[in-house]
């Protein structure tokens, strides 16, 4: 990976770099899409980080169709593909993690004690692989988008760490990788989390108070027959702190059980 | 300083880093001398780094003779001094730690809570602001070594940590900054902890087991009166762990109280 990029450094020409876990969707093909736009090379990496899933989770069922993954960069024009082994990332002996203090242990890092420092310390570690100029990451990920961007500019990292649009499916999911841990009934169901945070956001704009909002949405949610709800929250686009009133950037964010599938999505006050 | 590297980079030219804490003695001068050697420019950067002080260390009595470390970095052929404030390395909101799990909570770590991640936190923040090539720390500070350098290795760092000798005064007392602390008859008596550790070194090479030989080390230090003993043991070179029995690349680390100043020193099981 590292003579690759040295040769297309050499080449003085710009590396943007899409990271992911694989089992790619249209969400995925985004990011690359516009990495192939902003840049002459694009290197996709598919690891599936063993440091960021805790013990009870789905690390060992994750999706890794590798061959599918591989053919549909290869329609896109990524130039190179990176495919690390654990043992590539973690070595025997591995001792050395990055945090992002407080904006880890928020949403999702309560829910998911050390899953925060396992994606900062991959991503440190994939851009100082890659030495890529562009890092392209969705914004379905928002805290974890936060996160990286406040790595990136806490360390000084030579890196632009650049958020895109989360894609939808018709009814308002939000494109990911789990989606298709869900059964045909649940992936029907699971369209409530986009339509509660959108109708939230309409109702906070039109001056409902957020608490209202919120509750309301909450209640929708668990309408749906074995949905759990760890968070569902408005905060600061930024700092990731709770908001009880709007203000500009601020977000909906949440993270939502239906049956055994935890699905997060956000959405932005405008 | 990043404008400078990129200058230097764009030459093709290689670039030699020497991290410091500024109050430079002829240990620095020597690692920059040896910088000057394999590299076309040299960058030495003076940070007196809050994040590696616990609350009741000599952060802000810790010697900043900024005119005198210019002059001899001057006079040594320094191509740049990178003198950051402490706002410029954390600036409002910075949240970002590295942290070499297990090595940084051993020995000093376990005196000095924190200081290894801060360590680590502004040396990879340094590397990513000089892009240099090579990064040369002293061995005096072995544990920081071992941990920069694990750092290094794990994170893909582009960087060759290069470590240089300790260097010594006449009575075999290694250089630091904080030597200046001692009174003069402090500064006597500091020469006991070197000689302790080369003779308990001799007498592990010679046979005797390791437990006799670093007790009787413990009893030279302690007779000098106002010392105190944080640790002082035999360890593996690389991972640190404490051995009962010599081995290849084994050493003597120490960390002793003269009065109310903390001395270390390291030496080498040949």
């Amino acid at each position: 990976m590292r003579a690759w990029a040295d040769w297309v450094k050499k080449k003085n020409q710009s590396l943007g770099f899409v990271p992911t876990m694989g089992a790619l969707h249209a969400g995925h093909a985004s990011l690359i899409y516009r990495a192939k736009k902003e840049n002459d090379k694009v290197v996709v990496s598919i690891f599936v980080n063993p440091a960021q899933f805790g013990p009870h989770e789905d690390f060992s069922r994750y999706p890794r169709p590798f061959e599918e993954d591989r053919k549909l960069c290869a329609s896109l024009g990524v130039d190179a593909l990176y495919h690390p082994s654990s043992e590539d990332i973690y070595p025997q002996g591995y001792r050395t993690y990055v945090n992002v203090e407080g904006l880890s242990d928020l949403w999702c890092g309560r829910f998911r004690p050390g899953h925060f420092r396992g994606v900062a310390t991959v991503v440190l570690k994939l851009l100082q692989t890659t030495f890529a100029d562009r890092a392209y990451l969705g914004e379905k990920d928002y805290q974890q988008l936060m996160i990286i961007r406040r790595m990136a500019r806490d360390l000084n990292l030579p890196q632009r760490i650049i958020g895109c649009p989360t894609l939808r499916e018709k009814d308002g999911l939000a494109l990911s990788s789990r989606n298709q841990y869900l059964s045909p009934i649940e992936r029907a169901q699971a369209a409530i989390l986009y339509r509660s945070l959108n109708t939230a956001a309409k109702k906070i704009k039109s001056g409902e108070t957020v608490s209202r909002a919120l509750s309301s949405a909450r209640r929708n949610i668990l309408s749906v027959p074995q949905s759990k709800i760890d968070y569902i929250a408005l905060v600061d686009g930024e700092s990731l702190e709770e908001l009880k009133t709007p203000r500009p950037g601020a977000r909906i964010i949440s993270a939502v059980w239906i049956g055994k599938t935890r699905l997060i999505d956000n959405i932005k006050l405008v």
